[in-house]
C-alpha cells in the first residue's frame, strides 16, 4: 500500500446559504481545495452526501458535481452513510490512492439543508434512523440522543453541567473559526436556559441545520512533496457499523461502532490512543461528544465528563477536542461534516489554524471520528504531520 | 494489484414484491450469494441503491443491511450513482479487494420501488436527472430517452422496428430467466400497439418499476480456488461521467460516458472490444441498448439497428446482448441492476445459466455496462472465465 497524504483543503460558506445551491456549495469548496493544493487535475471524485434526494430532490451527485467542476468524464460517485457520508468519501479516496488505482483524488462532502423540498429537515434527517421501527414510532434524533444522555447520567452520574461545558467549549473554539455558522461564545447558564428540545437536551446541546460543503485533496506522498505545499500523512482508516436501532443495542452509554472503528484505525496506524494528541469528534449533540471520548478510549467510562469540566478537552488542555468548534458551533451540513473534520486536522497539523485557535505545542498526531445516525456507522482516521 | 474474482451470486424475488421490505429483499439476495459462494464471513459490504430516501424514507443502508444480515460491526456503506449504483458498488468491492484492503467483500444492490412514500416512482427516478434544469421544466426519463431516439432516427434512419426487435429479443431471453419480472415473450406488433409513453417510445420500450435485490461475492483468486466453487476473473473496471443535462451534450446519438468507461475497462483488461463475446447492457429503454452498443464500440454508429434486426444480438447470434432478459424483461430495481448484470455474466461464464438461455459455444469473456440517468454515469466491467 502506498503512503496516502492530504495536501489541500477547501470550504464553501457555511450556514443558511440562500444564494448558493447544492452544486454551487460543492463547487466553491472543491475549487478552494484545488487552489489550496495546487493540483492541475483530478483522477477521481467522491462526494459524501446523506440526503440530497429528500432535501432537494437531486440524486446522482457524482456526475453532477464532476460536470459543474468543469471535469466531465471524471470518474465520480456519491457515497452515503448518513452523517458519516463525508468520512466514508474520505475513506474511499484513501483506499483508491493507497491501492494504486489513482494518484490524485478529491474527497468531498456537501449538504443543502435549509430549503428542504420534503416535509422538513427533521424528517429528512430521520431517514438515518430505522424508518420502520424508530421513525414510524415517532423517534427523532434529539429524542434518541436524549435516551443516551439519560442512560449515561443514570449509570455514571453525568451532570447537566458537563453537557453544557461541551457546548461552551466548542463555541469558544468556533468563535475563532471563519467558516463557523455560529461563531460566538455561549455560557453554561445560556445553554441551560435555552429552549428544551428533548429532555435533558436543550437547543444549545444540538448541532444546527447547515448548508455547506468541504473538500480535501488526497494523493501520494511523492506528489504531495512535488506540489511543495504543506501536507499530512494518513496513517490509518477504520470503519465499523452497529445496529441502527437503539432498542437493539446492549448498552446505550457507549457507541460500539466507534470503539471498533477506532481500534481498526489505530491498528492500521500502528498506534495507540495515547499516541493521539487531539481529535475532531462527531458532536451532533453534546452527549455524543462525551460518549465518543469514552467509546474511542480517550477516557474510561464515566470519566469524560469530569475531564471536560476540568478543561482537559479545551484548546490548551491535554487532549483538545473539536478545535474547529465542532458540529455544534461550526455547523453540521451532514454530508460535509466528515470532510470538514479531516480539513481541521490538516490545518492543525500544518500550523494553519486561524489566529487564536491553533492547538499549542505543535501536535504531531490527530484523529477524526465521524458517525451516522445514533452511531450505527462510525469512521475514524489517524493522521500525522509529514 | 491482486487478481479479483467473483465466486457466488444471489437474487431476491424480483417484481412487485409486496411481502418483502427494502431490508428483506437485501437479506434474501445476500444470503443466497453467501450460500452460493460458500463463504463463512465477509470483510466488508457495499450496498448500491439509488433512492431509498425518496422511495421508502430510509437512508443509511450500509449499517442497516449489515445488521439485518446478522453481521453488525461489519464495515459497510452505500454508494449511489442513480441507476448505476449497483455497478459502482461492484467497482468499490473490486478496488478494495485488488488493493489488498479486504479479502471477501459483498457487492450488492437493492431498490424497493413499488410502495413509494413520495409523490410517485417517476418523481423519485427523475432525481437522477438534473433537478434544476431538466426536472423543473417537466422532463422525465421516457421523455429524455425519446429525444435520443428521435435524434438517432433522424441521423441514421433508425426505425421503429429496430427498437421493437430489441424488446422482443430481451423478452425472449427473459422468458427463460426464473428471476424475471415479466418472463413472457412479446411480438413486434405487440410493442408497436402498446400504449405510447413518449413518442417514439411505447410502454413496451420501457423497463418496468421493480422491487428487487442482487448480491455477488468478490474475493481473491486464492480464496476463490479454495472455496472450490465456480468463479470468474474480473479483468477490468472503467468508470466515467458526462454532463447530466442532455441539453449540454454535443451529440444525443451517443453516450460518451459509456464510450470512455468501456475504453478504460478494456485498457485495464488489456483487451479490445473484439475480444468480448457477449454483454449485459443497460436497456432502461430499447433505444438505450441500441445507442450503447454503438457507444462502446460493438457496432459503428448507425449499424447497431440493422445488426439487431439481423439477429446478431440474439442468444445464438454472434454477439449476444442481455441474455438475462435485460432491464426490459428481467426488471429494473435501479440500485440492483448493475449487480444483476455481473451475476448474469458469472452465470454465463460458468455455464450455470438456466435451461434454454445459456449462450452457445462456451464464451470466455463477457462485459457489463451499467449507467445512471440518461448515461451521465457509466461503469463497465470485463470478466473472464477462470
Amino acid at each position: 500500500m502506498r503512503q496516502v497524504c492530504v495536501v489541500g483543503v477547501g470550504f464553501s460558506q457555511w450556514g443558511e446559504v440562500w444564494r448558493r445551491s447544492l452544486r454551487g456549495l460543492f463547487v466553491d469548496a472543491a475549487m478552494n481545495a484545488i487552489k489550496n493544493a495546487g493540483v492541475d487535475h483530478l483522477d477521481s471524485l467522491y462526494v459524501g452526501c446523506m440526503a440530497s434526494g429528500p432535501f432537494v430532490s437531486q440524486e446522482h451527485l457524482g456526475a453532477l458535481m464532476a460536470d459543474y467542476l468543469g471535469m466531465k468524464g471524471l470518474p465520480a460517485m456519491r457515497v452515503e452513510s448518513a452523517c458519516a457520508s463525508g468520512g466514508m468519501a474520505f475513506r474511499q479516496a484513501f483506499i483508491e490512492v493507497a491501492g494504486g488505482f489513482s494518484d490524485i483524488v478529491m474527497a468531498s462532502g456537501v449538504e443543502k439543508m435549509t430549503d428542504c423540498s420534503g416535509d422538513d429537515a427533521t424528517a429528512a434527517l430521520a431517514m438515518a434512523a430505522d424508518q420502520e421501527y424508530e421513525v414510524f414510532n415517532g423517534a427523532t434524533f434529539p429524542g434518541l440522543y436524549a435516551l443516551m444522555a439519560h442512560a449515561h447520567m443514570a449509570r455514571y452520574g453525568t451532570t447537566r453541567q458537563m453537557l453544557s461545558a461541551i457546548a461552551v467549549k466548542n463555541h469558544k473554539n468556533g468563535a475563532k473559526n471563519p467558516v463557523a455558522q455560529y461563531p460566538f461564545e455561549i455560557t453554561i447558564e445560556g445553554v441551560e436556559k435555552s429552549v428544551m428540545i428533548a429532555d435533558p437536551l436543550h437547543i444549545l446541546d444540538c448541532s444546527p441545520i447547515t448548508d455547506g460543503a468541504a473538500a480535501v485533496i488526497v494523493t501520494t506522498e511523492e506528489i504531495a512533496r512535488k506540489l511543495g505545499k504543506p501536507y499530512i500523512k494518513v496513517l490509518g482508516s477504520g470503519l465499523a457499523t452497529d445496529t441502527i436501532q437503539l432498542a437493539h443495542r446492549a448498552d446505550l452509554t457507549t457507541i460500539k461502532a466507534s470503539t471498533l472503528a477506532a481500534e481498526r484505525a489505530l491498528k492500521m496506524a500502528g498506534k495507540t490512543i495515547r499516541d493521539v494528541q487531539f481529535a475532531e469528534v462527531h458532536d451532533c449533540f453534546t452527549i455524543a461528544e462525551l460518549v465518543i471520548l469514552e467509546s474511542i478510549g480517550v477516557y474510561k467510562p464515566g470519566q469524560a465528563g469530569p475531564a471536560i469540566l476540568a478543561g482537559e478537552t479545551a484548546l490548551e488542555g491535554k487532549f483538545p477536542v473539536n478545535s474547529s468548534g465542532g458540529l455544534k458551533s461550526k455547523g453540521h451540513p451532514v454530508g460535509a461534516t466528515g470532510i470538514a473534520q479531516i480539513a481541521e486536522v490538516y490545518k492543525q497539523l500544518t500550523g494553519q489554524a486561524e489566529k487564536g485557535r491553533q492547538i499549542p505545542g505543535s501536535p504531531k498526531i490527530g484523529m477524526t471520528q465521524n458517525m451516522g445516525g445514533s452511531g450505527a456507522s462510525s469512521v475514524v482516521h489517524i493522521m500525522e504531520v509529514a
